[in-house]
């Protein structure tokens, strides 16, 4: 896209959504006013299945590279991979300084030290009740209750008004930490007037209220009372409030807990240290203890809530997990809602579970899971609270941020009002005006291995083809000067047909191949007709269309 | 597999699940007793996400080709592409009389027409009063409600009792063609005493009655009165009864209906032919029609319920469907549920709906939509009425079986006495007892293009590893006298990096194959020791793991 806006000099200000993967301005938003650059977020995404060999996704950051000198911080909402994931990527192209709450930066923390980026990064503690001047902006904070704790929105009191960036979050009436969200400080932002509200989109397709954790709470108390062997939790690692919730209702009916599955160790020991997570009085269990205690005294909460392939929860479910042996008698509780694409995985390690006669509760079955964000009614509520002028709904797919935004329209926010942009959109704010027309550079990296933006369309699309139908490579070599066939033709094919037992239809290929050398001269004329002539060949025979690769060389 | 039953000359009666995609005895399920086997449905399945360019998926019929001369036909349930989309290529193998429904062998017949097979087949039309002897099995058929018309359920009066067997269905109390589950039928099958009962467990996660299509209709009739332009509703081509509805509905309200889409039109007219399907008193809309008549007066349905890429929904999504361009004022419902791994693709197309500025009704959003499948209600009440001795839960995946044979037993079918059996696994019954330990050979047969069983788990697995990291091959041309290097080092890559920004990474990699030349001598160390020097390379400069194919030729 066009960089329209990649020099901004004069003093109009912007919003504008950077990189997402169809969840628009979720991974990384910019305001901009003059000089400053203020960012929220910087978040990671998981390829699609269009993306085969890609682990992760970041967004594109050249925007902020253009106008490096301006960025005057990274503000980040809350602990999850989708904020804070791409900045050990983001911050050795900008280094600004990071603000966040006490958890998220140690969360950010140990992502920085497994890259050994610690050192260079300058990670700036805020909380609810800090103010921070950057540029002309004025910034301070609101607590949000989310299914991570220590969540705050961002209240910028800039020269073209308040804007209130509310990123995941619902109206917990019984949060698991007893931290409400502020809904006093949300209705006073409200009376002093706010001119635009962003706020979370993702589920604005659910009706009503997203359930207390509380309620929760109530389910896991039953399901662990009755269990008559080892009880095995799957969660997000990330889902500290559930661990949480876990050990208090297993220490309610007199059982330990364990925590295995690498990342919901590392977070469950750092939100421990920093004090968001309170152990067991008598701590966690070790590995062998999980093992050796009677499983009527055991718990366990572990990853693998999605079928994640190399996850503990996955691991267990074929057997291949050396700390335990789920067996008859055992209860396993997936408290997560699957992803969507993740459903076959899921059910995989669902079935494979069963057939080790586990007893199974999960989604399609039973509440075990409450969302982290809130539904149609606490979306309205927000809304009724902040009465803002103007709405951008955010961190959704579009469908999601329509259905938000006809939720604000139907609450009294003019349709002319209310902006749905998707990434590289941008919204222009004047005293008096909006517009919303220009764009600038956005998209998304891919990262794979330690290459970081070097697969693109090209390779994609190869990867693509080459899954489908395989790759046919073709080798000639040709006498410099008689033109004779001195070496091959030989052909190496993969993923096109199963060579060992295609012996045949090779042999015919080769035939083609000689018809080819015996018609044309030249070696591009070779080459080219070659291409084409065993393109043929393969659909007629297979109905298939591998890639095609002559190599002629003249000897 | 070992066919452990490979020749069955004894009298034990033999009930075996022979593929499925995860669905156990779905698609194709045998009943073997003495001389006389005979096939229940023979169904195709579709892909999973890890079997790259395949086209589809059908069961290995192995053990029905080594007791080909026993096979005294095919019985078909239904008319879904799961239960009969297979025959075309069973049928060149085993060469047995069809039996099925009006409606069901319109369908097949549709389908050997275009492989140009219908004049081989023996295709011979029951109803649910028909009664056939086949070998020692004397048959008969039951009505049963599903989403399509004439489904039966089979009844089999066999040396060892009787055996129901009941593929997909569902009590619906007003089904659209007016015909209902025939529960006396049931229940006096039940009187005389079943002694096996085989029975769909699609829906057993779900609680409950399915609701009635008439609930459906009512909402139709909601959406469609209030719509204010045209509406266009998406199903499954196969949903001929959703069709009949939504001509009902809009015939009400004085709309005209027209369909779109190749396999929804063929379905249509088929259905209307057999007298399935009442079209419209006027006829159905041609393709001018939909597009020139004031949008207030039209309906059309549409496939690509499922997100499918060519379908009519998905290209209208895009903008690309050339009968119809979608847009401010447009309704879209979408009369279907996800199948699981679908939902990404359904997303995207709503996603696109919306930018057209279209108003969407869907699953997340709206009940615009009833299963054809029972629920645990109905699975109880099928129970309830047949009083089986035995259970053995068919059609569904691993859980789906456990949770039904859980209901069956809370309903006091003996727990030794409910028998979950995966593909290929055999109940052998006697007068007075049953086993099921034995197996035999059973299986999916991938069909891609032409080829029908030539991919197998080589070639997937060359073709997952190809998408996720592409492929190196490298030539090496030595003299066959000196061992000098005359061709090559030649690298050819595809989807490992991007090639045209990779030149000094391919540099390095030939310097690395200079290496291996310069200190091997014979052709098989030079290519063994390339092939490990060349991964170690890659791995170390990129993290990816491509395929390397050394290619060392002497001339």
């Amino acid at each position: 896209m066009t960089p329209a806006f990649s020099t901004n000099t004069d003093k109009t200000f912007r919003i504008i959504p950077l990189g997402g993967l169809g969840e628009f301005g979720k991974n990384l938003m910019v305001y901009e006013y003059g000089d400053t650059i203020i960012c929220v977020d910087a978040g990671l995404m998981f390829p699609e299945d269009d993306m085969p060999g890609v682990d992760i996704v970041i967004p594109d950051v050249t925007y902020l590279k253009q106008n490096a000198d301006k960025v005057k911080g990274f503000i980040l909402t809350h602990g999850h991979e989708d904020h804070i994931g791409a900045l050990p990527y983001i911050l050795t192209q900008i280094n600004a300084p990071v603000y966040g709450t006490r958890l998220t930066l140690g969360l950010v923390k140990n992502k920085l030290r497994e890259r050994r980026l610690l050192d260079k990064a300058d990670l700036r503690l805020i909380d609810e009740n800090s103010s921070l001047e950057l540029g002309d902006f004025q910034i301070e904070f609101v607590h949000l209750c989310h299914s991570i704790p220590d969540a705050v929105g961002i209240i910028m009191r800039s020269p073209v008004g308040n804007i209130l960036h509310v990123s995941d979050f619902k109206f917990d009436p019984n949060p698991v930490d007893g931290r409400l969200t502020d809904e006093a400080k949300l209705k006073a932002l409200g009376d002093e007037g706010v001119r635009f509200l962003l706020s979370d989109s993702t589920n604005s397709e659910v009706a009503g209220f997203t359930p207390s954790e509380k309620e929760l709470e109530q389910v896991l108390d039953e399901l662990i009372s009755k269990a008559p062997g080892r009880v095995i939790l799957a969660t997000f690692a990330s889902n500290i409030s559930r661990v949480q919730q876990v050990i208090n209702v297993a220490t309610r009916h007199g059982r330990k807990v364990g925590v295995t599955g690498r990342s919901m160790l590392n977070n469950t020991k750092m939100a421990a240290e920093l004090g968001y997570l309170k152990p067991p009085p008598d701590g966690l269990l070790t590995a062998d203890q999980m093992n050796y205690l009677p499983p009527e005294q055991v718990v366990i909460v572990c990853t693998g809530s999605q079928g994640e392939p190399t996850s503990a929860l996955v691991r267990m479910s074929r057997g291949q997990y050396r700390h335990l042996r789920i067996g008859k008698g055992d209860t396993v509780i997936i408290s997560a809602s699957p992803i969507p694409g993740n459903e076959k995985m899921i059910h995989r390690t669902l079935d494979n579970l069963y057939r080790l006669g586990a007893d199974l509760y999960y989604d399609d079955l039973f509440d075990v899971h409450v969302s982290g964000h809130g539904s149609r009614e606490d979306l309205k509520r927000l809304i009724e609270l902040v009465r803002p002028e103007c709405l951008i709904p955010i961190h959704g797919e579009y469908r999601q941020l329509v259905l938000h935004a006809r939720l604000a329209k139907s609450l009294g926010v003019p349709e002319d009002q209310i902006f749905i942009i998707e990434d590289g959109q941008v919204v222009e704010i004047g005293d008096e005006w909006v517009i919303s027309d220009g764009t600038v550079t956005s998209g998304r990296v891919l990262v794979d291995g330690l290459g970081v933006g070097d697969i693109g369309t090209v390779v994609l699309r190869d990867r693509r083809h080459l899954a489908r139908d395989g790759f046919l490579v073709v080798t000639v070599g040709l006498d410099e000067k008689t033109g004779e066939v001195i070496l091959g033709p030989e052909i190496l094919s993969r993923g096109f047909v199963y060579v060992a037992e295609s012996e045949d239809l090779l042999d015919e290929a080769k035939e083609v191949v000689w018809n080819v050398l015996e018609t044309y001269d030249s070696v591009q004329e070779v080459a080219t007709h070659m291409h084409t002539a065993l393109a043929d060949f393969c659909y007629r025979t297979t109905r298939r269309r591998p890639m095609i690769l002559p190599l002629v060389v003249e000897l």
